[in-house]
């Protein structure tokens, strides 16, 4: 059996997240029937992120076997032409039996979208709070979570994590054309991390010491000392990173 | 009877533009519809541009008379709780007796974004051409626009328009977060007219004389000698000006 790797690009808006849920519109189910047709067998897509309901992607990674012999640059054509236009399949490429996107991947980066104000044409994506902070003070407070800890605090109950820690190598803001945004870069992700972390660093800037601020919530590995979590139109899973002699040949 | 004067932005996605249409949605349909739930008598609502299915605002300007006594400021709340999510109205005010959102228009500047390469969440604002242009290039075919030129050669048929002149204050283009926009200020503009200067700035801008290549289209008034008519997505209407002595109260 070959492994092939596609690279998938969806706007979140329209379906109940990434997972295949019965009788549920979800970008795993679309996928697994669109590639069921161009491969003429049966795929089961293994995601590198479950995204929520809601979350959008730029870069998500689904890897699944095949048993035919259709070349990885003919998949996205073929897929893309019987895909809806919220979900398209940017690039594919063979891997090496063995690599798995969820299991094999070593980081994600996510970006979440704030708006400086409503704005109808980017409120798909993207988050109007109802106050912000300046960047440097957002990233002051999320700095903080750079480095290896446990991220409990950022928790909501329903994830299916078997550890709170999460090293993380990003946690920065800067500005995008509606607002600011957080890029941040984990090699692991708590359920509804990101979300929580942006309510956290949304209210922790504001503190006169947003680092100490933040430092105590992350401190506390106790979820009720964390902010709200934040809508998922905001959150976009922009990039999959692989060790590299697993990375598309 | 009283003048209030709408600021409005809509996503054009999911409407057959703006003008009412039986049995179409539309946005002037729409706001008509929830306007006169709001002040309890029949609205009738003047637009300052008629946009075209698909095209979006952010700066919509609209006028209706009432005989109700609403203070202007309660429209916006009012008309945003009824509204559906893909129109808000983002202000309001009273204006002069015989003000009127179309005539009384003095400029309208609409940006056209360009996408460098295809993207699933910035797919329904802007387009995805298949080749590009520097941007200073384009500004060099499309500054040949600014002043008052005949412009019939970017008029497709089927508009209203009386006049094919146009006088043109400004036809710039930058970087936007996905890719390039064209940003055109005119007292006037032809039915296509923005989407046609861009399918033929892409075209020009390719010339080694990007300016003389325009200019020779502007010149023939012909509109055989323009390029394709862009796609609508990336259209927006983002600002209409009123001399000052009849902006808002």
């Amino acid at each position: 059996m070959r492994v092939l790797k596609l690279v998938v690009a969806y706007d979140g808006t329209g379906f109940h997240g990434w997972q295949r849920q019965p009788g549920l519109r979800t970008v795993q189910g679309v996928l697994e029937e669109v590639l069921s047709g161009v491969l003429r067998e049966t795929a089961s897509v293994q995601g590198a992120g479950r995204t929520d309901a809601g979350v959008h992607a730029r870069g998500q990674v689904a890897t699944f076997e095949t048993a035919g012999r259709l070349p990885a640059s003919a998949v996205p054509p073929l897929a893309n032409r019987a895909l809806p236009a919220d979900v398209r399949v940017c690039s594919a490429g063979e891997v090496p039996e063995g690599f798995d996107a969820r299991r094999s991947a070593r980081a994600r980066r996510y970006a979440y979208r704030l708006l400086d104000r409503d704005d109808v044409l980017l409120g798909r994506i993207a988050w109007h709070p109802r106050g912000t902070a300046p960047a440097d003070a957002l990233t002051r407070a999320t700095a903080v979570l750079e480095g290896e800890h446990d991220c409990s605090s950022f928790r909501s109950s329903g994830g299916s994590e078997t550890t709170p820690c999460c090293r993380v190598s990003r946690a920065t803001w800067s500005r995008w054309e509606g607002g600011l945004q957080l890029d941040i870069v984990s090699n692991h992700f708590l359920y509804h991390m990101v979300r929580s972390v942006v309510g956290t660093a949304l209210e922790t800037a504001r503190a006169d010491d947003p680092a100490g601020a933040m430092r105590a919530v992350l401190e506390a590995r106790d979820r009720r000392r964390a902010g709200v979590t934040v809508p998922p139109q905001g959150l976009c899973l922009e990039q999959v990173f692989y060790p590299s002699k697993e990375s598309v040949r």
